[in-house]
């Protein structure tokens, strides 16, 4: 089976292969062989590993979009400045690939002031809006690193990222909360910390302790220290961008765990959400960059 | 060398052990055998370690704080309740010890609602408040899990703790910030970070992303983004404990740099404030401690 063309998602920790004819997902693979674990010289062969029985006699396109493109990445695809399109700039070819593909890399978005950057995510928010002509609005991303994106005329405003996901994580893995949170989950705790974070974010550091005082105190049950961690977290994060969803048409494209997550937190607020597959959008994104590779080749 | 009494400040990551003569240091001994890395079974000798030399044919009294009172210590010493005096309890003997020590842990203190828990810091409050007779106001106590304190007529009435120290090094040692905090400080993107985060609590996930944005983007230096790490953190835990502060008698207890660092964020908002040296209120406590054992004995 050969693939008419091939889709990559390279982050920080993950690496995720399409083989695609068109639109169409022949085939799929993943390793967990990302950015952060490969040196420069790494990067080829463990694509290769994932997308050799796709390969043919002819030379295939591979699109990449995400960390991949970062200055310790596999070719460095300086950042686009905002306001922008979400894929202003054609790919950055990888230079001396196997001859069996030629390698692109999708470059990121930045913005100057305040200071911020994405990789990947323009990827997605360019495949979302391909099929929604003449969307205004904001986009939320929920994951590691929260991008909240203002979009208005097909361009990308402005933007900020918040560490929400990487703090969760943190916090439930490393920290002494984790003898506190367990697996599972409560609703009513995550709403109710959702608004209390909203009305009092200052109060974060304490609240976090309060978890594990909680425990220690009143054997709080694990799965509700779970819920009430994110929603501490998440509630902040709505606090500071009341601003982008206030009143805006709202669309989250996340992994659907994490969206259903934040647009119950949003819908607590009065908040109308509309959700997006994140695969599908990066697909629909990748598919876009590859015909800006063609304009240029 | 013997000695009178021996006075041990045993937390999570740290043992200190110091030989007294009433209230006089003769010697003194650490390790980093902390509570967190030892099985019942194995305190006493990480503790003989230390103090061997100092022991006689005579039982010598040993009284400990910290961690070591936990129900995973080497002693359960159960919480009392506030309001309370910081000692408001005899320290709880440790039964089946080596014959030529009387060991001893101090109880912590909780506070019900809402929900929290001190160890160690009772000690320090009752050393703090030894030589201040008739003291009133606020006690800050920063650290990893930083406290504030609220004393009234010899008693602790109310306190909340914060996970502030914790998430500075979480953040900085094991985050994405890792490759863009570094060794060094600056004075006033301290005092601007302070600011920031008193006035806008909200914005921290996106004000810690920034960091590193500011890095990629605008190659900012690495002291510098450390100093606004800590200002963030600490303008955040000033802006929910502003009911502690404003207005209030306030002290410092703690290790001298991280006490010059609160000391310098209060006084930009117009705070007076007093430090005192943490170990020194420890042995004060301690001696305090040993003579409610005597009391009971």
């Amino acid at each position: 089976m050969n693939a008419e063309w091939i889709a990559v998602d390279w982050g920080t920790s993950q690496l995720r292969a399409w083989a695609m004819q068109g639109d169409t997902v022949l085939a799929q693979s993943q390793s967990d062989r990302g950015m952060a674990r490969l040196s420069r010289d790494a990067f080829q062969s463990a694509l290769l590993d994932l997308i050799e029985d796709w390969l043919g006699a002819e030379p295939v396109d591979v699109v990449a979009c995400g960390m991949v493109g970062a200055r310790q990445g596999w070719v460095e695809a300086p950042y686009s400045a905002v306001p922008s399109a979400p894929l202003p700039d054609a790919p950055i070819r990888v230079p001396g690939t196997d001859a069996r593909i030629r390698a692109f890399v999708v470059p990121g978005l930045k913005q100057n002031a305040p200071p911020d950057v994405m990789r990947g995510e323009e990827t997605q928010i360019s495949g979302f809006l391909a099929t929604r002509p003449n969307w205004d609005g904001v986009i939320c991303l929920p994951g590691t690193h929260s991008k909240w994106v203002q979009i208005s005329a097909g361009e990308v405003v402005s933007f900020r990222t918040f560490m929400t996901g990487e703090m969760f994580e943190l916090l439930s893995e490393q920290s002494v909360l984790k003898h506190s949170v367990g697996d599972g989950w409560d609703a009513d705790a995550f709403a109710e910390a959702t608004a209390d974070a909203l009305s009092k974010p200052e109060q974060l550091a304490a609240r976090l302790f309060g978890l594990r005082a909680a425990d220690l105190l009143h054997n709080q049950d694990k799965a509700t220290a779970r819920a009430k961690l994110s929603g501490l977290l998440i509630g902040a994060e709505l606090g500071a961008t009341r601003p982008y969803w206030l009143g805006q048409q709202l669309a989250i494209i996340g992994a659907e765990g994490m969206s259903q997550i934040y647009a119950r937190a949003l819908q607590l607020q009065g908040a109308f959400v509309d959700t997006a597959n994140a695969t599908q959008c990066t697909l629909a994104g990748l598919a876009q960059a590859r015909k800006l590779t063609r304009q240029t080749a």
